[in-house]
């Protein structure tokens, strides 16, 4: 589970709706992965896909600007062109500033 | 998938894992599932768990009033409580504002 730390911070929520099974999608999200963990201001990520196609991933940044050159990265690029035309039937994008954070194991922050 | 209008508006991520299955938590999910249809202030929600027992539930909100409203409201609390004891090992909130939103079928807004 992400640990951004302490807001504020920045969130970028996808929720998208797959077509169905495709090898590449697998393989460009392991590889997309592998990019945006070395992005600047990235803070973390949660990712979950239900057995009927729906999924949410929730991605924690620095701030705008860390959102923007991800949004622009090559690959990502790519990657978006190809969720346009081929993988999700339907998807939002839903940016944000996260103002409070608490959990089970943390004090309200 | 949830259409909450034009930003801005607020957002509760509740990110968790469940500990296992438990009838108690479908039948308490469904419960509060007619309820916050009815909170003022309610804009809508995504809901997915994996099968690795992770889940991410995103709700959208007019203002931070509606979102403290639902919090304290009484059979959401016997919830927060049987969560915390009983459901989930872990989980954590993030409230914050969205600013942006956009997806296949809408501009950015």
């Amino acid at each position: 589970m992400a640990e951004p730390g302490p807001p504020p911070y920045w969130v970028v929520i996808f929720t998208s709706l797959r077509k169905g099974a495709d090898e590449a999608y697998d393989e460009t999200a392991e590889h997309l992965e592998s990019f945006v963990r070395d992005q600047p201001g990235y803070l973390g990520m949660d990712s979950v896909r239900g057995a009927d196609g729906l999924g949410i991933t929730v991605s924690y940044w620095a701030d705008e600007a860390s959102i923007a050159a991800w949004r622009r990265h090559r690959e990502h690029l790519q990657a978006q062109e190809r969720g346009r035309a081929d993988w999700y039937s339907r998807f939002t994008v839903h940016v944000g500033r996260i103002e409070r954070a608490y959990g089970n194991d943390r004090p309200p922050a």
